[in-house]
């Protein structure tokens, strides 16, 4: 609803070594170079052969916000380490540079660019903690709520993880990356207001224990949402009490009104056999269309199981294993330099170097294009090239394994899409403002376009990011300068 | 340093279901019902032996600023389903109970209450969320960092998690848990400013990377902070390169100004055997005082293996899998209705059953406390009562296990100490406000009454927390009562 929302100023959530380089570079000449940074991440979540991005708009907000306070400054002074002159040239400090990002909602893979800033080397160095921290928690929880999605088979999934998130924002934000990532709706209600994500909720078993019985629970709540009715059936047992107590109520208050839209949610126990037990009742009673759902720690290997196993379930609510994505709470994504312009203007490529093979970087100022089948619209691999590359569609295109190079392959009838869009230009923000459900939609759109195999949860196909072969020799020109 | 910090106002980050409640409540005669919420949790992360109570600032500050706006009303109402006297009565809604709560910091155990709230049914079903999304939190990143420092040995553990936190304040307040849980400082700068968690930083690789070479980028930041050098050494190779230029550089810049306060950090490779080749190349160039700092996804189980292969560490930085706690990433923190007042004022025990047998509560009003020997001061159990019993300690106290009640115990030499504080008494705060240094003290503290035993990392001692004769007998009346 409210699509003004700005998050308070979060200048000061960067590590501290921001800080101490950024001094650095101002009492010497880095202070005015133009450097190159790359947002990428090596590895996907619970080995899924995608991630989801997401978090741009609150870097946006960030961006817009940024502006060292008084206070923030007069912290800097007591810390006796900072150039009284910097501290003056903080007090105007803002990011008059350039962001090229991938849209919100886009699957992305290792290795490629998901954000490229382009600034002045105390503004690109400052922002790194913060441009990180909204990219990383939000794609994880849109890529593993889109995990969770797909186990779900087309039954709904709602976020119900605020009070097991960590911090506030993992909450707030956390329900957003999830709707984005596919979730039907929310518990968080601020997020509602904040996002536009739609909250809902019914009962806890603190309202059944309220009243002196489980049926004057039951109907008291019946009479007051009749067209929300979603009544929690285990607090006391669900086969002898709870289920029973809910018919009566369903039957006592909404059949005569002619309402069938109700459910029942069921919270512990062994949710195969209850909901299939539950299934019968039901139906034995006429109430074939009540809805069954059922929560408490699921996850995506929960979920796929009950499935496999015949459980009755219409919807579900996911909590702790969503919000914090528990079984892989941690995504990657680094902020490395690749380019620094020297006094002539000219890009001039870094590489950082590693005993990890894997934690060498890509060096330079790059594009990157999705490279799709004009055929059948699917798409075919991502293609990493040096930034004044143009690829021409009319003429075939040949891609190859960057670590095993005789590995190729040449495309024809193929579309090459860049898939950074400019997000802020000489510090302006020329990026449009998006609901999240355009978001969402979006990234439904995107994932249609890419290949099941690719969807896979076990051993997904390993989607191709390819490096031009200019990209290649400039990599590897610097590779061998360095000894590697 | 700024201890007057207060949230933003979080109303609205309630589950959208103690909204629909509180309705349900206004229109029936629960309005008026003194009711009796625990916050306790089943299970310690990690199998550990214990778990560190925190996050209770922030709850005061929420509680403190609970307010609905007329924005948050018009939302509501824009959902159809609130009655209008209920919107008019969220217009001047405060909170007017009591909470009691453990302290921050305390070592606390599955099952007995940590923070309790008496007050009017619709507030204490309203900030359940909030409650427990901070008390999970913050508690989960406080037990994995002591987790870590215990790991550590006696060596320092910075906290350099923000990026990979899950959003915002699970950086920000993740420091401030992580600090009372034993780390000696942070990244994180803002919550320096905030709480007082003592920020620090020198250099990321991109600092190494702005030069043309990795002894200029050295000796350049030798010289502009002599007394903070924390060289990075594997931007490109950490024995051929980056510690020959680190030590070139310290016994250029360093060395003639007499300082010896310098250090190296290794994010990369093989730490156990890098720090071992680092350990003597610098105490063959005489810089037996230049300390050995270590990062790169480290926990408290990496870090023991280190140490036991005899890695020559000095201080660890420890970023992702602290902030996300990633081994073990939710704290299970649960909100149960354990007693409402009938009319007349008398308490009425109320239990929640389960088909799960470990999610069957404690019912009842109680009291918690902490039973010291008076010999060796150690802990020796807790023991939950009904809140009107009293312990004398003159006498023999007879304890014994819930579940095998013939294991029996009686103590002669014993200090009862209750261990939840009066913070809301009628809506009024009376906690007192304790600095992060305080908490972080007084945590330390508590762990030295705690016996090792609770402190071992495997199959650690199953720390005593019994009930009352009075309270089990009040508690089994109640499962026969249902049949359970």
């Amino acid at each position: 609803m409210n699509r003004n929302y700005l998050a308070e100023n979060m200048t000061m959530l960067c590590d501290f070594y921001e800080l101490t380089m950024s001094n650095g570079y101002f009492k010497t000449d880095i202070k005015n170079k133009i450097t190159y940074f790359d947002v990428f991440f090596r590895k996907i979540p619970d080995g899924g052969g995608f991630a989801i991005a997401c978090g741009l708009e609150q870097i946006i907000d960030y961006i817009l916000e940024l502006k060292f306070t008084d206070t923030d400054i007069d912290y800097l002074r007591s810390r006796n380490i900072f150039d009284e002159q910097f501290l003056e040239y903080l007090r105007t400090f803002k990011f008059t540079g350039d962001i090229y990002a991938v849209p919100e909602g886009t699957p992305v893979f290792p290795g490629e660019p998901v954000i490229t800033v382009r600034a002045p080397a105390i503004e690109a160095q400052f922002i790194e903690t913060y441009l990180l921290l909204m990219f990383n928690h939000q794609s994880l929880v849109a890529t593993k709520t889109n995990r969770i999605v797909r186990a779900a088979d087309g039954r709904p999934v709602s976020e119900f993880g605020s009070r097991r998130a960590q911090g506030a924002e993992g909450a707030i934000l956390g329900a957003r990356a999830a709707f984005i990532g596919g979730a039907a709706n929310s518990a968080c209600t601020i997020s509602d207001i904040r996002y536009g994500v739609p909250a809902g909720g019914t009962m806890a078993h603190s309202w059944i224990m309220m009243y002196d019985d489980e049926y004057t629970a039951f109907k008291t709540y019946c009479e007051i949402y009749p067209e929300n009715a979603t009544l929690l059936v285990d607090t006391y047992n669900v086969l002898k009490s709870g289920i029973p107590n809910a018919i009566k109520a369903f039957k006592e208050v909404l059949e005569p009104k002619g309402i069938r839209k109700c459910a029942i949610r069921i919270d512990s126990g062994d949710l195969a056999y209850l909901t299939k037990k539950a299934r019968k009742m039901l139906d034995d009673a006429g109430l074939d269309y009540c809805r069954i759902v059922v929560s408490n720690s699921l996850d995506e290997y929960v979920i796929k199981d009950l499935l496999r196993q015949g459980a009755k379930i219409d919807a579900f609510g996911v909590g702790e294993r969503l919000i914090t994505s528990k079984s892989d709470p941690v995504f990657g994504g680094v902020y490395k330099i690749c380019a620094i312009e020297d006094e002539n203007g000219n890009i001039v490529p870094k590489i950082k170097l590693s005993e990890n093979a894997a934690k060498i970087t890509n060096p330079h100022y790059k594009k990157l294009y999705r490279i799709y089948d004009k055929e059948n619209g699917k798409a075919i691999a991502d293609l990493m090239t040096v930034y004044d590359e143009v690829i021409d569609e009319s003429k075939p295109l040949e891609i190859f394994d960057p670590n095993y190079t005789w590995k190729r392959k040449t495309l024809t009838n193929y579309k090459a899409i860049e898939l950074q869009k400019p997000v802020f230009l000489n510090g302006r923000c020329v990026y449009p403002r998006y609901t999240t459900d355009e978001i969402r939609d979006y990234c439904a759109a995107q994932l249609e376009l890419q290949w099941d195999e690719v969807k896979r949860f076990e051993n997904p196909h390993n989607y191709y990011v390819d490096l031009s072969q200019k990209l290649w020799d400039v990599k590897h020109e610097l590779l061998k300068k360095n000894n590697m």
